[in-house]
């Protein structure tokens, strides 16, 4: 990686490593990551917020500290993007929505928080689609102008993907993570529920509100989800438990051959030829370590039920005045009124059918070591006024199991496409050493 | 407690040490707790299920593994009462209603396997009301036949009032701990929520139900509830914690003399006379130790968002078929009725709201050791149709506190009311030495 003479391109291990090791400064980094800014981002529109000397200043100072001999965090002076609803003390947090404009936290989001005690600089906010739900803003997908870049993380994961900061953190309630990673052809983690601390995020619905983060390679994927699955008192879905190993044990070989399990799932239909095609290739090449296997019947109810959960939680914490409700997209105003209607009763059907229904999946969970499924329909669809479909993402939420976007195939219009590997929950580390070997066993 | 020649009246912690040393067996207490029984019960009824055999079967299995020298545990021998809502796994549980006749669990709740594993004899499963709401049934009130005990947890109050049994479980969703206690002249103590496993109890409403307990003197509550604040990870609400060292802190003195709040609540004007004189009149003889303190003004909203939460978790519970539900008290259907209607917006507010409430509770537990307000509005009611009124233990069940209701007040018809203590969340260790020295100032 290192031959490479541009660091923007570099991967955070390369790259922290290179700064370890004096080999280069944060400064000439973060430099490189804001002169490629300065080269495609009049285009790609990746950035809500980025102010190229502030994030200068802490490179600096991250290399100050290097100088004066303190102890360096994993990623030491490496510039992550943050998606523009998670607070930060230092810059603004809008939400992506024009009644936040200007808005300015106190503090930090433990994830901030969590990466400035890792010695990262947070580079500045990426571009969220309104409220992180559908309505999309003003992101391109680096491949190719005219598409979207998906949503509603797009500014992380399409500046991962134009090599403008080689780390981002993006969230999924839905597929917010996972479709951007497969539009753009980047590794998007969303890892189980409850891994990473929402203090300090704009709150959407917490049972199903997952922060996930982008890179270009997996082994960077387990560096910074390392650095962030911490425990925080102040997320009420988060147990303690002690800190996951995930770089070393993603860098492991597995101790046996991973098997896998191809699951089309009952919305096959709505997957494009393209990713239907890539797909069956990918299986066909992987031979006798895949089989194919059947979803249980309740899919149907399972995205009923995820949109019982949303919608109300939309509904309860998108408090806005009547006024102010008139500046908000047509879409997230019909989800909000239809959240009203939801009854008490359904709601926590739909929550205690939660447990259920990853029980339902736990067979396949132990007879296979992941699952194979489409990570989105297809391409980017052409135009940016949706961000695209996130059905194949839906189930995985609602049960909280972890999920990768592995960049691995290309549709008919040139643009890539995601596959999803699916993990048991709380099995992140070992998800992410399946798909290391996963690329090992393609390449 | 020893001279008192009939061993159904010791205490339990006086019991289990006679026991230990060889002074009584346990079938020798059993049997006179039995013999109490038959002598009383003809009136009181407190019992829903008893196999006076088979609580002697485990009482000579206890005195046999004292015989081997096996380990004994904190209750070894000693008889407890248990709600009928709480699972056994080898006695009827049939939770109050006729829908549940004659069922037979296949395992114990988390409480009973708790209370075997400490030694104790389970002697037989107490009367609740019509599925722990408010519809009666046939128990009565020790003191008076002719008055109600308070419920939900009838039959455990009036069983260990009576001296049936040394200790009884009850639960709480509103008031179902307190209140008997209050009408019944016993201790009755409901800890903080999450301190004591569900796993294996009827669920009412998860965000509200607590397993309480019941004795005769405030160790012994101390006693059976270090036992049962055990983590069990069945139980969605509970986090793993240091086992709290009930009997040991309890049994010291305070390290400053405690301080009381005096809250009447909102509600005071719904307190008879008999419990507004009898508080003035402790406050009075504790003189500088307390103060009158006002509660902050949203206690009406919470007496709304708890209702909410109950009915609608009722609603969703509760499911029986058309033909079934002929056979439910009207006042549950009712309920069940109102909380179909309940948004999820408005559940999901009303849950929102337990911290915020508890957190305007705080200063008041910052500056006092304990708060001093009515367990009810007075003596038992007259009649056996209701169980009184719930309305002085909502607020403290809503925001999960620990409360005590200590039985230190007698009414102008010569029956028991008792004064509620109530203490921060999580301490209640301190709560139960505050009680014990409350007791120390008035004797």
């Amino acid at each position: 990686m290192l031959d490479n003479q541009n660091p923007a391109q570099w991967t955070a291990v390369a790259a922290a490593e290179a700064i370890r090791d004096g080999a280069i400064t944060s400064e000439e980094l973060v430099k490189a990551c804001l002169d490629r800014i300065r080269e495609v981002d009049g285009t790609i529109q990746a950035w809500a917020y980025l102010d190229p000397d502030y994030a200068l200043d802490q490179a600096r100072r991250a290399d100050r500290a290097r100088r004066a001999g303190r102890p360096l965090g994993p990623l030491h002076g490496i510039p992550v993007g943050i998606k523009d609803i998670l607070d930060t003390s230092d810059m603004p947090t809008e939400n992506g929505t024009v009644l936040h404009a200007g808005r300015r936290p106190m503090r930090d989001s433990t994830v901030v928080a969590l990466l400035r005690e890792a010695g990262a600089v947070i580079m500045g906010k990426t571009v969220t689609t309104e409220l992180a739900v559908f309505a999309p803003s003003k992101t391109t997908n680096p491949h190719n102008p005219a598409h979207t870049p998906g949503g509603s993380s797009s500014g992380s994961a399409a500046a991962v993907a134009a090599n403008m900061v080689p780390l981002a953190v993006g969230t999924q309630t839905n597929g917010s993570v996972i479709r951007p990673a497969s539009f753009c052809g980047v590794y998007g983690f969303k890892p189980s529920h409850g891994h990473i601390s929402r203090h300090g995020v704009l709150m959407q619905s917490p049972p199903l509100d997952t922060v996930g983060v982008y890179a270009r390679t997996v082994e960077d994927i387990a560096l910074i989800a390392e650095t962030l699955m911490a425990f925080d008192d102040r997320d009420a879905h988060m147990r303690p438990r002690a800190r996951a190993r995930l770089l070393e044990t993603a860098m492991a070989p597995p101790p046996v051959e991973p098997h896998f399990a191809f699951v089309k799932s009952p919305v096959w239909d709505q997957a494009g030829e393209d990713i239907k095609d890539g797909l069956a290739e990918l299986v066909d090449h992987l031979g006798g370590v895949v089989e194919e296997v059947a979803l249980p019947d309740t899919f149907d109810q399972v995205v009923r039920w995820h949109r019982t959960i949303m919608e109300a939680d939309l509904a309860k914490n998108f408090r806005f005045g009547a006024k102010e409700r008139e500046q908000l997209s047509g879409i997230l105003r019909e989800m909000m009124d239809r959240g009203e209607t939801h009854t008490a009763v359904a709601y926590n059907e739909a929550i205690d059918h939660v447990p259920l229904v990853r029980a339902q999946l736990e067979a396949i969970c132990e007879a296979y070591d992941a699952i194979l499924t489409p990570a989105t329909t297809g391409e980017a669809p052409l135009g940016l006024e949706t961000t695209g479909s996130p059905i194949f993402c839906t189930l995985w939420t609602y049960c909280g199991m972890p999920a990768v976007s592995v960049p691995l195939l290309e549709g008919s219009n040139g643009l890539p496409m995601g596959v999803q590997v699916v993990g048991r929950k709380g099995d992140d580390a070992r998800l992410l050493r399946t798909v290391r070997w996963l690329l090992t066993r393609i390449s």
